[in-house]
């Protein structure tokens, strides 16, 4: 087992427990309690949040339960995300880490509702965590500006109309950098506020974050073209059939493979760059590794 | 012309201006910004905001730029919940404020998205506005709780399950407590944040803003009963053709106006103990006094 995985499998239960203990607390109605909690427990890699906390073992910081509760207020965020995202008025997806899409189980009218409530649960968290007001509103500016129609909102927005235009290359990054980047860059930026990273530091973790967000989004491209259906959870080949613009629809499979790569080796010279200034970056390495690709 | 009226006709232009330079300022896909903007200048009465507004000046606080971006940001955040309660899976509303709702004019997708969008911002503006980061936490925290689900969100999911469910008066009042008190409760508060009220203050106008919500929603339930629709710009008899739960409908349009009644009466004698400790409550009172049913 690396080191990656043993961070994963000590942090993630501790994650999971604080979403469902505060889940069950709330005051609500049980079937919006169920329904929020069935997408948050629907058993994600947790990729945010844990992100979030390998940031602060990079910058040598001891995790905290304020910490845990500023990562998994992210995932409640991801989480709404993912609820709307799949609304038959959006991507139209029965199926999500293969069991039933929300909306599937709970009916449209408290999907919707479910990923409202998350969204704002989200900020609610931040809000309360036990930290500076200071560093309270600095978490909240940055989610919500990553979050929001200049960030995620606007990528979705992009990802919807890319169904009736073609998009180029330019384009096509302009709509990851929203859909799916915002929210990484946001983990690497959150995590460098929570352990008062310097400046030098905390630029260099955003741009980590932005090459992770886009690595992360070529490789989900791929998998849907070169993955399987079993394996992943969820429909492959659905890019191509809702004529999404997506990388290999660009570049060809060949072509993608090479500016996966290409993004791959900028990180690991960024990652060198991080180590001479004191940050640590051996799981934050680990991590990046995943999208290497392994020939199917 | 009243004084309350003198009073909105100043401040909802500020109001407008505000909300309307912050969208166009967005750096956000056109078509979700005109969606955005479609709803939020659709001409409410903003009469959240101006609640905020009206707590400041009952609390004898000059009104700064810092307490219009508050008070918008809870315009934006009501003007999402309108959006989406429109959808067709939740009321399925074609017009809002006598214009096609959000998505008969955007299409669903941008709809859902618009919303998102603007509840989002709406805790983006709150965490930078220049007042002191401890009264941001503050105002972000009691704005979460009173959206979220433990306050409007579980009073829409308590007012689309009620379709299928007969309520008695309580849970009716819990529903409603939900969908449109914990905003308008929500105001109050905010009001007295920003004007630094003393706790029995705040707890008056706590009570005041419940009181209120309550009143608007019992008003707004008769006026679709014995409303007209062209002066309402919406559609009217459409609670009963859905099988909500209305005061009239529990209660008839006699017993309705009786509770209604009761609580204006409640609430002048709340006022007055709210003057004697030093709160000028005159415009306060006028606000009341737009529920007392004239009879058409």
């Amino acid at each position: 087992m690396n080191n990656l995985t043993k961070f994963e499998n000590k942090h993630i239960p501790i994650l999971n427990e604080f979403l469902s203990k505060y889940l069950e607390s709330l005051d609500a109605n049980d079937l919006l309690k169920q329904s929020m909690e069935y997408s948050v427990e629907a058993g994600g890699k947790r990729i945010r949040p844990i992100l979030i906390l390998l940031v602060l073992d990079a910058l040598k910081k001891a995790i905290t339960a304020e910490d845990y509760q500023v990562a998994s207020s992210l995932e409640l965020l991801h989480t709404y995300s993912l609820i709307h995202d799949d609304l038959p008025e959006m991507d139209n997806d029965d199926l999500r880490r293969g069991k039933p899409t929300n909306h599937k189980k709970f009916g449209q009218a408290m999907a919707v509702l479910a990923g409202d409530g998350l969204l704002t649960t989200a900020f609610e968290w931040l809000a309360k965590v036990n930290i500076s007001a200071e560093k309270r509103v600095k978490l909240i500016s940055d989610l919500a500006f990553a979050a929001g129609p200049q960030g995620m909102v606007n990528g979705q927005v992009g990802d919807i109309l890319g169904e009736k235009t073609k998009y180029n290359l330019a384009q096509l990054q302009n709509v990851h950098r929203g859909k799916t980047g915002a929210l990484i860059r946001y983990a690497c930026i959150a995590g460098a506020t929570l352990a008062d990273a310097n400046d030098e530091q905390s630029e260099l973790l955003c741009k980590y974050g932005e090459n992770f967000g886009l690595a992360f989004q070529i490789y989900d491209d791929l998998l849907d073209v070169i993955g399987n259906e079993k394996t992943l959870g969820k429909k492959v080949h659905k890019d191509k059939s809702e004529n999404k613009n997506t990388y290999p629809g660009l570049l060809g499979v060949d072509g993608t493979k090479e500016k996966l790569n290409d993004i791959l080796n900028q990180t690991y010279q960024l990652l060198n760059e991080m180590k001479s200034k004191g940050i640590k970056v051996d799981l934050l390495t680990e991590l990046l590794d995943y999208f290497k690709i392994k020939e199917q």
